[in-house]
């Protein structure tokens, strides 16, 4: 009995003190970005204030390439669908002479520019589809173990953000239920989401091929079918919201004009809201674009942020570092 | 920093010790079924026993109409659609002379009937579509506050099954993740699915029409579209689970042969597994039905269960009561 109330009055105490022990966002410089994140925290948090907002609704979203991990030189999933060319290259001899499969397998990038939206969605059907869901699973947990990006030469699941690994973190310690709400393959990211951004796979929202329900050797598989279900990206990612979480994010963090929606979608709601874009401006130790960048174009955000109240941080002046450590053996 | 200690002591012990203080499942009666419920939830949370499964993979499912509430005399949601083809006829004079919704408007369950599945989907996209999802989720908070059961009187959330209340807390209380996998319209659920399930609406799966994202007098909204998005039934289960969860759950809860591939893709998953048909054979307290049924005909699960390995609760003799008790003045 005693131990109850003592566990009870130690819980009491948890949840009304800041959940935080040391300074929260620890990579972030104490910049009007840090400073927005953690008075719109405090705000939500604060109850019997004016815009106490109950843990069940402190939802927030994230979107993935290029604002949880790198999304240059090329989206991740690309460099995904090139390797699994070259893997099922054996089994397709015609691939040599047809596109965009050929510039794949030649690591043509003019050519493969050259094939367009198209070209892509036949690289995407050819390399993600046909597979059951499993199998696609274990695929893409042996190709994330091993894959590494070209410039740095460090696996992929390290070219995450550290400031907004921390983001993450500080969210869920303060009661919020943290999304992923990309435009990339569902499937590509749910095999390693849980383990990196502490997102289980049940809060990963993304594009997707259909899948059928049926018997193979008196087991029952879902069959990836070259078919798309869903792309979510642009108007998508609040069509993508409402279909899996059914209620609206009271904050909302993306980089490029894909996610402009889901921010509009996001602040549109009553009450507080945050609404923040990663700005990459830090060629030096990541990768600068914004306007005129094919990947992760940035143009309406930046001009109507300011008068939509939506935070640009910055990452050169806002990011004390950008990726985390990662031990000198690798 | 005692306090701090006390605490930690106190979550250790909370976390070592069986979670519910009381006998679990006070409304089942002690026979195989909640035997079997126990015994399953005993090998998966019994950490360092052969069949422990970690917090985070033990998602249950469970189908809604006739597991978690009364499908009986007819859906809930075709209740729901002829009120709303009532309530929308004045803006529809034609409807008064068109089939289904005359059939609709006299009450001529027949005439409803011999519509088939076609009448019921024209009822259904006349009555589900056209709003924001806003306005949607407005008018089904609306109708479920007042409308009610046609032979019981109560309220529909009041026809809910207290066992299966009573299930769903236990397994939260023992680390499960519960989710609703319903053929049943996904809006239609989630106004009040955490209310009266402790299920929120991010936990719930269902049938869908599709939605566009589109600016209404300056202001972004979901519109409704008079068009399928998804039918979460038989066959559409499993996917659904698999769009939604990303992971194969370890139980999963149906009553009808609607569930069947939802629960044969739960169970053919590795390690202990639980899949549970609530059978409707109690004419006294609820509804006597199974294979002649229109409604949740249950016959391949009948035939299949004891093979399977599935448990087929009885309604009559393994439940102590049905409904909750509810206040005598309504």
């Amino acid at each position: 009995m005693t131990r109850t109330l003592n566990f009870a009055a130690g819980l009491v105490l948890l949840l009304a003190a800041p959940v935080w022990a040391a300074e929260p966002l620890p990579s972030w410089n104490d910049g009007n970005a840090r400073k927005a994140i953690v008075s719109f925290v405090a705000r939500v948090t604060t109850e019997g204030g004016p815009d106490y907002v109950p843990p069940s609704e402190r939802i927030a979203v994230f979107d993935n390439d290029g604002t949880l991990w790198s999304e240059q030189p090329m989206y991740v999933q690309l460099a995904f669908a090139l390797d699994r060319v070259k893997t099922l290259a054996p089994s397709h001899p015609e691939w040599k002479t047809t596109q965009p499969f050929q510039a794949a397998l030649e690591g043509d990038a003019r050519g493969l520019a050259a094939s367009g939206e198209h070209g892509l969605l036949q690289l995407v059907m050819a390399t993600h589809a046909g597979n059951t869901t499993e199998e696609f699973e274990q695929i893409v947990r042996t190709w994330i173990a091993t894959a590494r990006h070209p410039k740095t030469g460090r696996l992929y699941t390290e070219m995450v953000y550290q400031p907004m690994l921390e983001l993450l973190a500080y969210l869920r310690a303060n009661g919020f239920k943290t999304f992923i709400v990309s435009g990339g393959g569902i499937e590509l990211m749910r095999p390693w989401t849980e383990r990196v951004y502490g997102i289980p796979p049940e809060q990963v929202i993304g594009s997707s091929v259909k899948t059928r329900y049926e018997a193979r050797d008196g087991r029952p598989v879902l069959l990836r079918l070259p078919e798309l279900n869903f792309i979510d990206d642009k108007e998508g990612k609040p069509v993508g919201i409402h279909q899996h979480i059914g209620r609206r994010p009271i904050a909302a963090f993306g980089n490029s004009d894909g996610d402009f929606q889901m921010l509009e979608w996001t602040a549109a709601g009553p009450g507080p809201r945050l609404a923040l874009l990663v700005h990459h401006d830090d060629a030096a130790r990541e990768a600068a674009y914004d306007r005129a960048s094919a990947i992760g174009r940035l143009a309406r955000g930046l001009d109507e942020a300011g008068t939509r109240g939506w935070i640009v941080a910055s990452m050169k002046h806002d990011w004390k570092l950008v990726f985390p450590a990662v031990p000198e053996k690798q």
